[in-house]
């Protein structure tokens, strides 16, 4: 079973009740915890850390585990709360939970730590695990490298099935992932991969390199995240071997850091969409200075950029006299091509995600949102005619929905178009909010709106 | 290797090339498709079937292809091609195909059948075999059981480690994956699970009931399916048990299964942050009558809802009259606060689909909202108070600015509490959409300005 949120809230009570204890029964605890799966143990110390006050009692709960659960534990935490734990611990504790670390869960934590701390836990490793952490730590942030793992299984080049299996069994309680393995040369170079699943049935006398697949799908250690992520969903890997620059073997991403990843990319562009900058954590716990600073920078450019299509009013302030109704339809106009509009740029850029369309595609788009758009304007305009007719009479409903098919139309060709020129200009596509392409529309719109009704008036 | 868009464009070519030649080497194509994988393959046959007068070479590609690697290329087909494809071929070529699918892909093709061919098909299988795909076929889709594949390794309760290997090895190459196995009682009823890796390392003649996890995480088969991809995302599983209202097992939905729920979810939830609908395809191959009906109508009835801001500002034509300058910041007035407001709608609908925030969390969520859009609203006061000077004096920029920050003030608060209200009645949070919500704001924008703008030149 797992757990939902009241269960999670009835155990922290019921640890809480325990701990405030003068003497908490530890044995009790522990026994508790033993069959509570460390994301919902996670869950609970997270929430016991974010209530300042109850930090050391987060901190009890850590130390009542073994160091291999408590590692696994810390592992679920957001970073800022991995960094407040740490922060209590000695650097003797430190070490020994990083030992029972994932290496990529390793290095992250690692990364957080101040220059002081580094220094002084790196003098009391050994000289392996010592370059192993240095290496895995100076990855890029958001690259194949920083959330790969070195823990997979290495089969040496010519060893036998057999071999292999033991070479398995030992590695077994180390490695991130058994089900897949790969081959290397003598010198590092991965020369193929077999699944746990080929080694079982082949014969035990056969040598790993006549059965293993040779054509093997990799990611270089550079390679961004999201295109990580992309490669495993889409050729349904276990796990995507990582390489470096000369061809040499240095980790493995697993499915479920993949997922992480993929889960994480796509609230990011949710919140590009809405021109939200990277929040350096979830919304719940982010700073709030954070929070600000990373929607502020838009919608202080967006306010200038509206200041368009108030000067475009100021331009026509004769034909809004000489018609007072017109204003009536102006937020509605602007409003709906602002809506079709956001809602075709919406579209392209998560197709251009998840790789449903290319740049190649443009064209075909752009025949597609023609015939979508117009139809779109068409009903629109249809919709709003009547009241056109009931607040200004036939003019005025023949300006409106005229206004309305050829706004709601150019304001879908903008949102369309617009995610297909930042790509072609290396420009992330997802900059094509919908703030923005709302107040492109806005200014357009209104020029749209008063050119045709001071056209259609001055005929009429 | 992984192919890139131009290595599967040569491809392409290349197999066109030698199809269209009068006799086509079926080996030479074979051999050339030999070492290309069949999530490529597919990607080329789709590009293929897209093109209405290349259908026949999609059709021999598949035709040269072994049954095996046919009905893996078609599992990565879209559902529309699939039926293009099958709609080809006949009844004994289909039966051969669906035998070689997974237990899920099969489902799903079968569900896209005409009532008639479903029978025809199903006339000419054996029992077992109907009767599995019947119930597979059965379930609603969006649910875990919809997305579930029947091929998993079951062990009978009371095996010897031993003997649950040889089951391991002996189902192996029909199960979708072999590396989590389920322990079943007499009953088919879930009593505990183990990865393969805990098998490898047990004594062989220990019994499974004594190694086995007995707290299992499992889906009930009517679960919707983002939940069961969240659940395996946050358990980091392999494969998720899935379990009838009597508690037996029928499935597992395995990791890369989830990982594309988890994507198309996303997209869902991108697209509703836009008031599209769900789509039933990409949108590069969706119908355009699709496509039209999705988007249409909350763009109509946001229409009607503008109107509310029309008569707000038909209501304030003598404020409007008697101050021309004011219509001027209209635009930037009511386009920020809806700016401001979509960002927090979208910060709160994406916190819950991750599961980041709860409804327990509203109050927290209101606190910092209040503190981060108020300096929001007042950055932006400041940033527009001097054009306010420049274009009307200093009655329009006090007027601006306290209007900047009421409007985003309550933009904002308008945006982030919407989706706690929605889930708060069980509608899906997600349809706090930006249309809808800068549609909200434009209306109460209109008021509050003209409200303080008459306020303070009536004392002016």
């Amino acid at each position: 079973m797992s757990l939902n949120d009241e269960t999670l809230e009835e155990l922290k009570s019921e640890l809480l009740g325990e701990l405030n204890k003068e003497k908490p029964n530890k044995a009790l605890i522990a026994e508790r915890l033993a069959d509570i799966r460390s994301a919902d143990i996670g869950e609970v110390v997270e929430e016991l850390i974010e209530d300042d006050e109850e930090l050391p009692a987060a901190l009890a709960i850590l130390d009542i585990l073994s160091t291999e659960r408590a590692a696994n534990v810390l592992g679920y935490l957001p970073r800022e709360s991995q960094l407040e734990v740490v922060g209590e611990l000695s650097d003797t504790q430190v070490l020994k939970l990083l030992e029972e670390m994932g290496s990529d869960e390793r290095a992250d934590l690692f990364n957080l730590l101040g220059e002081d701390r580094r220094e002084a836990l790196l003098r009391r490793m050994a000289h392996q695990e010592r370059e192993d952490l240095k290496r895995l730590a100076s990855y890029e942030e958001g690259t194949a490298g920083a959330i790969m793992t070195s823990d997979y299984v290495a089969i040496p080049s010519g060893m036998t099935v057999s071999q292999a299996m033991m070479r398995v069994r030992q590695t077994a309680p180390d490695a991130e992932t058994v089900y897949q393995l790969y081959v290397l040369d003598g010198d590092g170079q991965l020369i193929g991969t077999m699944s746990l699943r080929q080694l079982m049935v082949a014969r035990p006398r056969a040598l790993v390199d006549d059965i293993m697949i040779k054509d093997v799908i990799s990611a270089p250690v550079d390679e961004e995240q999201e295109d990580v992520a992309r490669t495993v969903a889409r050729y349904d890997l276990l796990a995507l071997p990582v390489l470096d620059a000369d061809g040499r073997m240095v980790g493995i991403v697993t499915h479920d850091d993949a997922m992480d990843v993929a889960e994480s990319e796509a609230t990011e562009d949710i919140h590009k969409g809405m021109s939200i900058g990277q929040l350096e954590d979830g919304v719940s716990r982010v700073s709030l200075w954070n929070l600000y600073r990373k929607r502020v920078t838009w919608l202080v450019l967006l306010v200038f950029a509206n200041l368009f299509s108030g000067a475009g009013i100021a331009y026509f302030e004769d034909t809004i006299a000489a018609q007072v109704a017109l204003v009536f339809f102006l937020p509605l106009l602007i409003g709906s091509g602002g809506n079709a509009g956001a809602q075709a740029a919406t579209l392209m850029v998560r197709g251009m995600a998840t790789g449903d369309i290319g740049v190649k595609d443009w064209s075909k788009m752009l025949g597609r949102e023609l015939l979508v758009a117009g139809s779109l304007g068409i009903t629109m305009a249809i919709a709003v005619a009547p009241i056109g007719v009931f607040r200004g009479g036939e003019a005025v409903a023949i300006i409106v929905a005229l206004s309305m098919v050829t706004i709601v139309l150019f304001g879908s060709m903008i949102g369309m178009c617009l995610p297909f020129v930042l790509e072609r200009f290396k420009v992330d596509p997802a900059t094509a909010s919908a703030p923005l392409v709302t107040t492109l529309i806005d200014a357009s719109g209104v020029l749209i709106y008063f050119t045709i009704a001071t056209a259609i008036l001055a005929n009429g």
